[in-house]
């Protein structure tokens, strides 16, 4: 049985070695539209070998990882896929996505997102234990066969990974908020300090917090470009919602009204108190 | 020699774990307001032994690491300073402080900050490694005694932190950019969060994206009101220039113009060239 993974850099890249470690597979075969990113995967031993998007398309699951802009189209052009065949989308939003595969293989096709990634991007950036103890969320179940969705978990139990079903739509919704809205703000966080600070004074002030707060910053704009593209109208309603709460602590310090700042914050403290 | 530590929190209980190991005083003597804050700071070995005010008043240095807000009321109150004795004050914010600080007493006086916290405190919080590699900013040096300016570079020194020297309005204006604007974000985050999302919800889908861009929202809300409080001016204009560059973001974003939300996120890329 092969595998095959097309896109080979973070996610694609992760898994073509994370897939070797399970042994479910005689041979994880790669393609990515990139030359480079061909030579470095195999390089790197992130894949076996890599092939067309022809031979790709043999394989007993496919696994999709590349910009969400392209998901649909790639799958949609995979030929000859038989009643067997499973096709893994790895993307970030997964409602758009879902509406655009052809309805002739909606049974092989499995909507995952798995909850693990870095600010870092392409084959180089691949880790052995990416998705090892982390979420995948799997969406729309009921419209995938039966046969892949049980394949597809055997999958991802075999990656070390905790599963969660959910409908593509709240999914999209709830990631607005937890994933896209932090990562907007970190690049605004960058742009903002670029803006103000020279890179003398940013080193010489940067501390944890600054630190931590700017990683997404560094983040490929190609994939979350279209991360905010696919999931626009959940990011622009979770930015309203943000914009709204900073406001709100911008009125307290304005009006100068420290016992009302020091409740909203506390009131934020009670996040840790389940995470 | 003598050194003195008023408030055992996370900075003046790190800093009691530090000053022991360089063997630069005798005994490290403490004083907390809060009894509980200083039997903890003895049972986990911070200071030597806790004192009244009054017998920290006449250490060779006394170190004040309370919140902002009695910084310059504890300095000014320290009985019978003589010519020789250094008052290092370790809070965040500077200016406001500095102008508060008794004339009598100015030369007497350091203003620094360490570029090192976490987002916790109290005693428990402490870190004998906390300062170690760390940058520290010594804020209005011109002001202090030629003395205490020798002896606090020694100290810091032997803590092994770099030091540099700003004028306190530059500090207060520069660190509202690269640390306090992180945390009202941070805080901001949190709760938009919460106000959206079930707890469920957010432990299905935390990422570590998610995890460092909130994880400042667990700071204390004392200290940072006044941290806030000290440093309302430059805090609110470095929110409004956040609150700019979001709705750049967002204005993208509702216009679908992705090439400019791509060319805004590369550039937020051009802050780790340097970082």
């Amino acid at each position: 049985m092969q595998a095959g993974i097309i896109g080979l850099g973070l996610i694609g890249g992760s898994l073509g070695l994370a897939l070797k470690e399970t042994r479910l597979f005689q041979s994880i075969l790669g393609y990515d539209s990139k030359p480079l990113h061909e030579q470095q995967a195999l390089h790197l031993g992130l894949v076996d070998e890599c092939v067309s998007l022809e031979e790709i398309s043999s394989c007993a699951v496919i696994f999709i990882a590349v910009p969400l802009d392209i998901v649909a189209t790639i799958v949609n052009n995979l030929v000859n896929i038989s009643s067997s065949q499973t096709i893994i989308d790895m993307g970030s939003t997964k409602s758009l996505i879902h509406s655009l595969i052809n309805p002739a293989i909606r049974k092989n096709y499995i909507g995952a997102h798995p909850m693990s990634g870095t600010e870092y991007s392409g084959p180089k950036a691949a880790q052995k234990g990416l998705f090892k103890n982390k979420i995948v969320i799997l969406t729309d179940t009921e419209q995938s066969g039966e046969l892949q969705l049980s394949f597809a978990k055997e999958i991802f139990v075999s990656l070390g990974m905790q599963i969660i079903k959910m409908d593509s739509c709240n999914h999209d919704a709830h990631i607005a908020y937890i994933s896209h809205l932090p990562h907007i703000l970190s690049f605004a966080l960058a742009n903002t300090v670029l803006a103000q600070e020279k890179p003398e004074n940013i080193l010489a002030l940067i501390g944890g917090g600054f630190r931590d707060t700017s990683r997404l910053s560094k983040s490929s704009p190609i994939t979350w470009r279209d991360i905010f593209k696919h999931n626009r109208k959940h990011l622009l309603e979770s930015i309203r919602e943000f914009e709204k709460n900073i406001a709100l602590a911008k009125g307290y310090i304005e009006r100068e009204e420290w016992d009302k700042l020091e409740d909203w914050m506390r009131h934020a403290n009670s996040l840790y108190e389940f995470l």
